[in-house]
């Protein structure tokens, strides 16, 4: 059973009557029905009654209702109201566009707007480039989805993919500085989506793509990146990859082993599965095997796509195949970008000697972590409750504060590795240890340290 | 000539000899060569040398070069650096995305983005119209341009026009609160245009069409309304048209002339004339004429397009014809949102008596203000430098208020009309008189009064 999260947090305000156990109470029926009690507030007090505010970490919304239902259930308790921290933190959405520059008088407005701005206009005309410098072009970037493979809630269209895209801008500026807006595109159109974001691109210097289904996502990629003169990724697919790959050089070290002579098991032939499975060819790895939940991935098989074709042809090079446990025998690596519970204990038992296990399916795993721990030398996972976090957010803050900073008109795979090995750089050998192959979140260095490694990459010529 | 404008300011960092009157003689030279000095910092001193930073204000480019030369050629006078004071506000543009939640640890991330978050995806999936509460739908509108005509600039293209839209989504949060962001298309396409605008709606509570070129906005427009369920308002068109009624409201009753019996000639009939011919058709103006280059606009006319056709059936009821000075005698409203130039102070003497003036082409209106009024009984122009300055930030931001307080699909003229007649009431009777007709931008009444209009008409059932 999951733990209670604030994420699933009420605060209920409850008419109580004052008498000396009252508080006593309320916290009592509320840890009973399995509730953390993580505030209490008394808002007003009289002799016979008192407002109480008590807020508490539920593990979901029928598990809120039974609390609520228990504190009803309270002699001389009255529940006024009930509110849900979370829904409450998301009115009016989470993002607001402000104005840097002041508008005090008519001599501001006259420079922020005309006559005054007319000569930045033709500036800019003259000089296109300008823009980057004169213009929100310098720091802007689009979060964009048509809503088709949001988390794992699928296709829940534009509308309802909001709030994530609102929390993604919030991400970028919180850890680096950027300004991104969310644009939810209300089609699912492939030659459409390409062209409205194509149209709106001129006030953008970046375009971060964000849970768009597979096989369109390779396909809307490519095609923007042919088209613009500004980066395009896929967080997806190469936030993952960085994250993993990171990760992966860190477990490895742990280890002692080498990327160039390990197998490894890749679980997932999507977005984010190809991305790590590029990356990882990119790295240095010669023994990668995938398998999504028809097996191994093989170019005999019957209806491969283009994509999956590409990945037949770069992977297996012992030709095995099979389902995933089979693959997985005497393999150093597994790792899961895929499905709940593909694997268990026992199939990570049959793993080489001092086995990594990244099983980062969410909110449930490829593997239960605590199974595959007692088998495997390092386990991550994609859940902040578990070591190991193995979480985007590590990545695409850095990434796109690089492309800024560098004002790259494109971004390569050079710049996606060299991204991961400054993640993974972060941690010090003196940290490394099984339970500690990536650094947090809220680790200040990570932003600074994966942007200046892409800046470089980003300012080093490219081998013709 | 014009006058030194602070839009057209600079700032010299000057290297000085210390001698008694070195700032005077910096003054003298600026003053002597046309400019005026608005500020003047010692920022370092020593026995010899000190730092002077001196502002003032130009009367464009070519005067600021002037007036540089002019301090190169003191003795003892080393220019270091000059700065453009209207450069200097726009570097790195003019807006910047905020959040509006904290981030401080996991807890937050657990709201704020995955899983929290996940749950208010699902209730805006399963009620669509939630989105307006609980993302940024609420308070967010776009600012759409394609660049084709941007201020008096022409088409310069969306990189170029992205100042302008910038300053006016700067405009909206200043005087309503509004977040409006920037989309500077790159296409010129109808089709594209509209198909674009529709895909990326679903963030957006209201579409405000920025500079886009006569006719090609019309059916971007018309098109636009037809599809979207948020209101569409070009600005060009409605929002001067919203502006010159309340003026013309209250000319009008300085001049004590009713609506219904005056003689009015409209020069020009693009964008704003036709919207400024709509609003006062619907304010129950009788007499009309229109005019533009080659003429009053008839039926008989060769080559009219379908809004010029519908133009000349709605208008010119006693079937007269010529140029615009014909169509002006004995006229007692004039309105031109045309060119410069188009008539004489000589042309405003044939009007009727207590005639009405309104010359709005910027920067150099249709008759020299002070020409005009000499001869009539009130004067208004778009600039800031004469009285009576009819300007669109009078209008849009409290339409927009309004709409988005009501949560209003769609704009009518209605709305239009009651925004308007609002505007017009924020001058009381005691206030009003021939220089004082509007009330000043950064009168805080104009928002409120405007916006509460709208939102009641856009509360008011529809008449079918």
């Amino acid at each position: 059973m999951v733990s209670p999260s604030v994420s699933s947090s009420i605060t209920a305000r409850l008419e109580v009557q004052a008498r000396p156990t009252a508080v006593s109470e309320l916290t009592t029926a509320i840890e009973k029905a399995g509730g953390i009690v993580t505030a209490l507030d008394v808002t007003a007090s009289g002799h016979e009654q008192m407002t109480v505010d008590v807020t508490c970490a539920t593990r979901g919304e029928q598990h809120a209702a039974d609390i609520v239902e228990a504190l009803k259930g309270l002699h001389g308790v009255v529940v006024e109201r009930v509110s849900d921290r979370t829904f409450l933190m998301h009115i009016g959405g989470k993002l607001s566009i402000e104005s840097k520059v002041p508008l005090r008088n008519r001599d501001d407005l006259s420079m922020a707007y005309t006559p005054g701005v007319a000569r930045v206009c033709e500036a800019i005309a003259a000089h296109p480039e300008d823009a980057r410098r004169l213009t929100i072009k310098r720091n802007t970037i689009a979060v964009v989805t048509d809503g088709t493979a949001v988390l794992g809630l699928g296709n829940i269209g534009p509308l309802a993919s909001l709030p994530v895209m609102e929390g993604k801008a919030v991400l970028f500026k919180r850890f680096a500085g950027i300004d991104a807006f969310p644009i939810a595109l209300d089609t699912a159109d492939v030659d459409q989506i390409v062209e409205t974001i194509c149209a709106i691109a001129p006030v953008f210097a970046g375009i971060n793509l964000e849970d768009i289904s597979a096989p369109r996502c390779f396909e809307i990629e490519r095609r923007l990146r042919e088209r613009l003169d500004i980066p395009v990724f896929h967080d997806d697919q190469h936030g993952t990859a960085i994250v993993v790959v990171a990760a992966l050089t860190n477990a490895l070290k742990v280890v002692k082993k080498d990327l160039a002579t390990v197998r490894i098991v890749l679980s997932g032939a999507g977005a984010a599965g190809t991305a790590v499975l590029k990356l990882l060819l990119a790295a240095g790895a010669k023994d990668v095997v995938v398998a999504d939940i028809q097996g191994v991935v093989r170019a005999d098989r019957p209806g491969l796509d283009e994509s999956m074709f590409w990945t037949a042809s770069m992977t297996n090079p012992r030709g095995i195949s099979g389902s995933i446990p089979d693959a997985l025998r005497d393999a150093d690596v597994f790792i899961g970008v895929s499905a709940p519970d593909v694997i268990t204990g026992d199939d990570v038992a049959t793993m080489a000697k001092d086995a990594i296990v990244f099983a980062l399916a969410n909110p449930r795993p490829e593997v239960d972590p605590d199974d595959a721990a007692r088998h495997a030398a390092v386990v991550g996972t994609g859940r902040s409750d578990f070591a190991n976090q193995i979480n985007n957010v590590l990545a695409f803050p850095g990434v796109f504060r690089g492309l800024l900073d560098a004002q790259s008109h494109r971004i390569t795979s050079a710049m996606l590795l060299a991204a991961a090995y400054a993640l993974a750089s972060v941690v010090t050998d003196d940290e490394l240890n099984p339970t500690y192959i990536v650094p947090s979140v809220f680790n200040p260095e990570v932003t600074t340290v994966v942007a200046a490694a892409v800046t470089k990459a980003a300012q080093t010529p490219v081998e013709v």
